[in-house]
């Protein structure tokens, strides 16, 4: 059982910014930028594009929602995505507000404090729809 | 008007791999690996969460049939995908043949002929469904 699958289940906790029957999203502990969130079907596959086309197109129609959300919450040039799932075997949709290419790069990370987690976590899910 | 959208109107040239109405991909001629393809909407957006969900669906949609080419064509651990957007202000999802970290980190690149590009576009359009 993945990680994310115990964040699913409740075996561990997250800072969740969305969720319905399929998918959730929340904050990636320990992010490349400020709001840094993660998505993630429900079902447990490895690789993204094992994924049915529609399971794959309802990921990807969930993730717009959550990026919306991001744009209204936090002040950057953009919302960056990436799928790369080399460390963790279960498919997860990074959506990162970015300002440069190094907040793509996986090697720059940012301190963030438990108090810091929550707000932000509570302001996104606030902008979801 | 972005260099994509001259290699759309034949102004420039592209290893093409695949286009339908909306959408045009060809190889990245600075990739990350071997195989390294960019999909972009034929409509000049900067932004992909500028697009309508419609359209980001359809270019996600017309991505998995373009990662699906690429998986039969290059052997590797699985397909990556990555949207940034900070250098060419119109909208492109890099699809990049992955082994590991430092192939989605755009920082190491790799050398290919004319003839190795003709070949390898030639390969994944036949496998491009």
């Amino acid at each position: 059982m993945s990680i994310f699958t115990k964040i699913v289940n409740g075996e561990l906790p997250s800072y969740k910014v969305a969720e319905n029957e399929d998918f959730i999203a929340f904050l990636d502990i320990n992010p490349n930028a400020k709001g840094h969130t993660l998505v993630v079907p429900k079902k447990e596959e490895n690789k993204i594009f094992d994924l049915s086309k529609e399971e794959y197109v309802a990921l990807m129609d969930f993730s717009y929602r959550v990026a919306k959300a991001l744009e209204k919450s936090i002040v950057c040039n953009r919302i960056g995505m990436s799928v790369i799932g080399l460390e963790v075997p279960h498919v997860h949709v990074h959506l990162i507000p970015i300002n440069g290419m190094a907040d793509m790069q996986f090697m720059k990370k940012e301190k963030l404090s438990n108090d810091e987690f929550v707000v932000l976590a509570k302001n996104i899910a606030g902008n979801f729809e």
